[in-house]
């Protein structure tokens, strides 16, 4: 039997402003020299020298749009043999990527409170972005809505294998707050939320299934945060997301990362 | 400045019953060969080859006072230097064991359901041991009291060290449901309730900080699931609790456990 499909999610290396702290959502910084280094050795670290993740299992790749995130993908894809990479089909995927901070963009979370205190904003209490989003940027429904649709999507490639009884491992290369906040609505934070009339008009993009389509998904319901997950994710950090009992039904997070015995067996 | 503490989580290995899915809890069974061989090869990898958490770093062992954690925590322990292992204090402690499963213990989850269900129960929704606990073992809101209790005291030592600017990684070894429910709660999962009168008495245990005693603590109140947090921990897994932004008042779960990059700075 095939083992039970997973989401592994990484978080782009280090640039100039993750190393700074100030937020970057549309600006397209490329990584630092130590951030190149660092993602080179991530790579031959889990695909080589760990064996973390099999190749042979890695059936899709969903990547940001931005720079960070796809130069993270290419250099870890380094240590993945040319023969077996062909077989890796990479979707470039607006819905992951990161959160539009609006007037916020380029800022430090102490400017960012700054700003709203001279703009008389939280007055009873703190800015949390889970729940208040960006000034003309997205509103943490907006950024729960499409993270929603990635999900969405991501599941039914691997409800696609999985009744097919294959292998299905996807990368995720994408941000901080997206990464966040997608691993937590996909164990189930966050409260659900009917769509409204037009949200589902929009239905799912399609992702090309190695050219044949597959089935459109319609959402009924999407979820977003209120409060603020408490999770760590450094740059290049990595987030394996799976389904309990090997049920897709059961969505989970792997609380060891990718760094489990290799002949464990899961039960839980 | 030290590393913000961490508090890293180690399920024991396998067991024959991990291996089955039998519920155990005081049962003490010790590891299958597998199990033995795969802890001592963990401990290499974390300690040695990867150095994942450096042992220079290691102040205290929580350990749960069962054999298939203790032989864990001996196992991995062999790829810390002899000299180093002097300065680490082991304490064995109560309220890490695993759930008290009463009725359940040894059972499958099949067998379990049956059995609740010759006994009249679930008939409106299926059994839940986040919500609904084991009969005659220990309920959710008991086994969350003794684990609040661990976390206190855990916290108490990361905020002596950090006080004293020094390193402090703990570690745990304990057990499947022990570490997912403790893990959760430490990130602010779960719903909190004020201590009764008789446990508000129940002063959390000290444990002496080589040779000091550490101020006592007292809970006002502590925190129990009412829904399974939807985890997955094989045996041998580990999960990294930390703390956001460096500062103690911010627990946190590592998404990525404890293989992330070594020259990341983490600002979320």
């Amino acid at each position: 039997m095939a083992p039970t499909p997973r989401l592994v999610a990484i978080r782009h290396g280090q640039t100039e402003w993750s190393k700074s702290g100030q937020y970057t959502g549309s600006t397209d910084l490329p990584l630092t020299e130590d951030g190149v280094e660092e993602m080179r050795t991530a790579g031959l670290s889990i695909f080589q020298k760990n064996n973390l993740i099999s190749p042979e299992r890695v059936t899709y790749i969903v990547v940001s749009p931005r720079t960070r995130a796809q130069q993270t993908m290419n250099l870890m894809l380094e240590s993945v043999p040319e023969e077996r990479k062909k077989h890796i089909k990479v979707i470039v995927d607006e819905d992951v990527r990161e959160w539009e901070y609006g007037d916020y963009e380029g800022r430090l979370t102490s400017e960012i409170i700054e700003l709203r205190k001279s703009r008389g904003l939280d007055k009873e209490r703190p800015w949390l972005i889970w729940r208040d989003g960006c000034e003309n940027g997205e509103s943490s429904e907006q950024f729960g809505f499409r993270l929603s649709r990635a999900i969405q999507r991501i599941r039914q490639l691997h409800k696609i294998s999985h009744e097919k009884n294959e292998a299905a491992d996807i990368l995720l290369f994408a941000h901080g707050h997206s990464i966040r906040y997608l691993s937590a609505l996909w164990f189930g934070l966050g409260v659900e939320k009917e769509c409204s009339e037009e949200q589902k008009k929009e239905v799912v993009h399609r992702y090309d299934n190695n050219g044949e389509l597959i089935p459109d998904v319609h959402m009924e319901t999407y979820s977003h945060m209120v409060s603020n997950p408490n999770f760590l994710l450094c740059p290049g950090g990595m987030v394996v997301l799976g389904y309990s009992h090997g049920c897709l039904d059961e969505p989970a997070l792997e609380l060891s990362g990718a760094f489990i015995p290799q002949n464990s067996i899961c039960l839980t």
